[in-house]
């Protein structure tokens, strides 16, 4: 039995497991992030390292070490080049990893790895070419193409969350203007939500109880509950949400003509409240139908779609 | 040495060529498309490879032909699956031609094949990945990622004249709103210019008389030629085409990552007035500016990249 | 008792009526508009004058003609500057119909008159100033400033639909890019509608029932029934309608104003299936909103709001 | 002769000025503003009028006083409803002023008083209707129709740098998101300018060199001068949100149909470097080209429009 260990390096926590080669989380750890501080965190992840590695029977032996961050990962996934929450510019985090662990270690994007996962042992793995969005604060992107992750030139694709969709838009955390992450994210769940609160409190007299009569208090998980238990105002949101989703995988689609889009996430644990608004927008939004064959949208299965993902990635390293 | 035909099959005419492994065209034909009859096409190009191989010295054997045409190509490259301009709609296109021609046959869609010819022996044969863009009445795209060309899960992909730019924008010959192709191709430039020209006639009096001072009879080579003699008004017009070409490449590199971004088709033919605003615009668009490496916008170069292209292809099916 | 005669030129009819000078209709006519003959026009209405005037007691007085049509009226009210359905262009119906019908006469453009007549006599008689849309195969416009009608320094303001809303937007009918009406007309009604239903059949599956099956014969009618008989399609359709319309008036707000906005025309009699999504709209669009009085929308009252309107203006000439 | 006060109330300076009937300041006064101190600004109000007032012959009177200010005035023009800069809410200024300077007192906004300036005295005064943007921090606006000051129903009209042009756009300063302020003011100009200056640093060299390298110390001045001094990026910007400029003035003459648009406020000192780019613009988007007799956009005249305008509403009170 061929095992690796999957770490998901996160702003707030760091987990880490022992993955099996069909995908089975057999140990798993979490701790805290010691986020701005790049070389704690590679002693951390010795930690959670030999601490699972003190679990397998005697004999056992792992592999390789896969980790994943949110951030640019450079060509030949050694380098964290760029990871905003992680304080790390130009961090060769594949070569302090090695020399911590002792063992080879891959390094992914999360999005990436997470779509790996999807792909391999979740809501794709009867495909060959997906494309996951990950719907949390920002819009992460994943691509499989002929079953290989495509990860572009320079190791920046699948940014997805970065396709401009309105010129002369919102302005995005990345500086510029409309892009996607503006208006398909959870954040701008949120942010559309209390507006529009703001502007209709009697429509919004369920979702501003939830919220102690204060709009600027109303969260994510507040709008999912209210719209499962049929506040029309909470329905109206999500259904927002899911059009400019459908929208970006229009365009997505245009270009990388996946078979399946899979939608994970927070937000995406709205299920079909979410999902069937992206796939009437979708629907509406795509090129040529009539003409192609139509992919399907499909929620996400896995819990631990990153950590799991990036431990394969491992296996194929 | 060995040898391929390759085959551009367009809606006006058709052209056929021997090509060497090295991208060389050794011999070339051209002939008046039977549009409308896909049988007669394919007697056509039969006659053409005749022709070609009789040409050849005793001895020498064509491997292969590859056939490109505009419109949708099947995942396995023996279908057209929708190609309007030839009336075709789920054509065994591989099967017809093996047939009568008596050789292994691939197909390819042009852009595809264009972007191939440029990335194996033209603009881009140094990188390993690229995104080509043909900017003519529509704008056709070509990707190749890690030296393969990307097809698509269904092999539709690198529709990018499709992507949507503009939400509730021009309609386009798709039928959808606000795609790229609105704004970014040859058309758009021609219906912009005559537009702009009704409006500010004084501006556009250089342009006019050419035209017979008719802005219905403004042409797109006729906005090069201006915009070449230093016209503002049609220096003007270019860099409005550009900025929205580079708009969409901002667009495509999110998700794609290129290392080179080859820019070709007629309109292209104008070469640093239509590429320096594509870069300027391009640069101001594209996300993660300062943390990525920057891609390079490139003119083409082959006069016959689609022809070459699917010729290459043919060699490596 | 002071008596006018208002008379309503439409494409395919023409209606006139004798009007007291609190607004009541006494007498009215109905006749086929012999659309594309301006003499013919001219002709028909003075024999519909002559037979009002014929009905009245002996001894009655009508004191002026007030005429409206769809098209730009000059700032001196004599004019008819253009109006596409009427094949007129710089006409002098003013003087043309004093020496037909021997009376008085003003020209008023339609919509100004049936904002005007709300004004007077209908949704808007409480108030000094009222914004008036009528959505029709287009959107027209009619302004009330300060108890007056506010026509424009060369009298072809209050062109409401054409106000741009969507920058590189759907192709208007006046030639230009994005307007209002392409957005927020019932033609834009119908062709959304058609489009979604062609993207999501099931959905549409109510309306296409009605349609007999074709996408291409869904009418706003048909639109405006299925949503009363709550079908969700339906009613999302007329709230897509809605949430542009409410655009249009946060923007026309923002310049003019109003105490009061009457929305008119065949689609408003949708009601508050209409209504509703306008004034949700609108709260969420209108600047200042908390900082302002607060505008109400209303639906239009008159039956014959443009002839009731232009028989006052003509009273009051 | 007849005279009367017009006071300027600023964020940063209050300046007042005697004018006579026909807009000639015969004296004037400057002192700084008391900007967060409602009761202070009046108290130096009073002092200024009575500074003027003793500087006149004796015998001469002074009939009213005019004062102006950025914010929402009431219909009844007593009362500043909103002043943002002024911490100003529901302040009865007119009541507060009169008792305080023995004289009859008219508040106005200052765009509506400056548009009235240039209307009586200035670059329109030759027409009866007019729209004036002044293009500074933000964008003002100030209509003219048939000899009448708009005010709208509620007095909170003319808000013309609030007309939403961008679905989905920029966020404003007033919370809405893509209004013509976002796009067409100083700020918006500088904003833009120094974003295309990061983008494309060789281009913006220039400009870069007068801000010591720092494209955060790009202001207003430096790209007018630069543009004055024929930097083709400066230029470029300026033509940029004079293209802006332009699509507003198109909106707001669908709406209005003034005769002529003057443009002022800082940016406008640039000239036909802004003013050519408005026009071509402005001829580019407005409805009914061709059909429609063309307003004339010109530069404001007035160096003190605010102050004068108001002095002679004053004198109209």
């Amino acid at each position: 039995m061929s095992l690796t260990i999957g770490v998901d390096i996160g702003g707030t926590k760091i987990a880490a497991g022992v993955v099996t080669e069909s995908g089975e989380v057999l140990h798993q750890r979490r701790t805290r992030s010691p986020a701005t501080d790049p070389s704690q965190i590679v002693r951390t992840i010795a930690g959670l390292v030999a601490d699972l590695v003190a679990q397998l029977p005697a004999g056992t032996e792992v592999e390789a070490v896969g980790a994943s961050a949110a951030g640019f990962v450079d060509k030949s996934r050694a380098m964290l080049v760029f990871a905003p929450n992680l304080a790390w510019r130009d961090e060769p985090l594949k070569d302090h990893l090695e020399r911590a662990v002792g063992l080879p270690v891959v390094v992914e994007n999360d999005a990436n790895a997470a779509a790996w996962g999807e792909f391999r042992f979740g809501a794709a793995e009867d495909v060959d070419s997906l494309l996951m969005l990950t719907i949390g604060t920002g819009v992460g992107g994943g691509i499989v193409l002929d079953g290989e992750l495509v990860r572009g030139g320079f190791g920046m694709g699948a940014e997805v969350g970065h396709i401009p969709m309105v010129p002369g838009g919102v302005r995005c955390g990345c500086g510029n203007l409309g892009c996607l992450e503006s208006y398909a994210s959870g954040s701008a769940l949120v942010r559309m939500t209390r507006e529009a609160a703001v502007a209709r409190p009697d429509a919004a007299a369920l979702l501003l109880e939830r919220a102690g009569g204060e709009a600027e208090k109303i969260g994510g998980q507040m709008i999912t509950e209210a719209a499962q238990q049929g506040d029309p105002f909470a329905v109206e949101r999500l259904a927002e949400l899911g059009s400019w989703i459908g929208r970006g995988i229009a365009s997505l689609t245009a270009v990388l003509d996946p078979e399946v889009v899979v939608v994970g996430g927070g937000v995406a644990e709205a299920g079909d409240l979410l999902l069937d608004p992206v796939r009437a927008s979708f629907a509406e939004h795509v090129t040529a139908r009539g003409y192609r064959p139509m992919l399907e949208v499909r929620g996400a299965l896995l819990p631990d779609a990153g950590l799991v993902g990036v431990a394969d990635l491992a296996h194929r390293r």
